[in-house]
């Protein structure tokens, strides 16, 4: 990592806060709403999420639910891509596929529309947060069975102590700006 | 309007579908992702939603959990703005307040966290959609309680025959893409 890439991941880290017990006690939740209110936070973010991917043909961004879908769009646009939602049950409209998975806390489902993905299509796959893996793995799922191609995950974060990597195939990168 | 936006405006008004009975029966959903699918539409409405706050000094955007999500971050770093969520019950996990409003079927409440707008900053409010003006009113007082000024509201749909705008106060411009 250069030393001016270093200096902007501190001044981001310097803008997430944790919040004990929340959703639940005993977790400690990583709040990075600080870093979404300071225009230069949110605009330095956008640059670091986009700096990997920005010499790839990217035809997708698939942005999580919801936190995804804040910076989502941004990359999308930057790299001339387009976006798609992974949602949450019952909040898509049209024909969809669904799998469910493991959060840190609980079990959840994740869907798509059956027409989000053209074959062969290049996916960037995006949330604000790694924690256990089991939602990036679950859109990585997703896609495969729609026929895309997952390029790579973005996150902002990543709570390398869970070890969500190890869900993920191994030939995928993984771009986390902060590691914790 | 130019002939060159209407004609833009047309473009985005082919991608969004309508999907008849979701989420309940009787209703007619407007459906935005292949606007979000396709990156020209994607831009463009990046672009499209820009335009009447160029010339503004904003401080924030307010997107409206989740959809406003999508393109809130893009719209406030296009106005070197800040993002701000405002978010749907028991999302938030620092110190928040809380408002009820009606929505087009049903109730629901909407949250933002205390410290997410400093006094007299001036915040645009944004949504994929209008419908009866429930979300963007209840966004609108939270703002308000914290000691921002709405400057202006941002959606890409408005249902015009439900008039949502009658909801909202008189003097703040509302900034809608496609009407119904």
């Amino acid at each position: 990592m250069t030393k001016s890439r270093s200096k902007d991941i501190e001044v981001l880290r310097g803008h997430i806060r944790d919040i004990p017990d929340f959703p639940q006690k005993g977790i400690v939740f990583k709040d990075i709403t600080p870093l979404l209110k300071d225009p230069e936070t949110l605009i330095l973010t956008s640059r670091l999420l986009l700096d990997p991917f920005k010499d790839e043909k990217v035809d997708l961004v698939a942005g999580i639910e919801s936190r995804g879908f804040i910076f989502g769009t941004r990359l999308a646009t930057d790299l001339n891509a387009g976006f798609v939602p992974v949602r949450k049950p019952n909040k898509l409209p049209a024909q969809k596929i669904s799998v469910e998975y493991d959060l840190e806390y609980g079990t959840d489902q994740l869907e798509m529309h059956r027409d989000a993905i053209s074959e062969g299509d290049r996916v960037i796959i995006h949330d604000d947060l790694m924690a256990t893996g089991g939602s990036a793995k679950a859109a990585a799922e997703l896609i495969k069975e729609l026929g895309g191609v997952v390029i790579g995950y973005s996150f902002i974060l990543e709570l390398g102590f869970l070890n969500g990597r190890a869900k993920l195939e191994r030939e995928i990168p993984v771009h986390s700006l902060i590691e914790i």
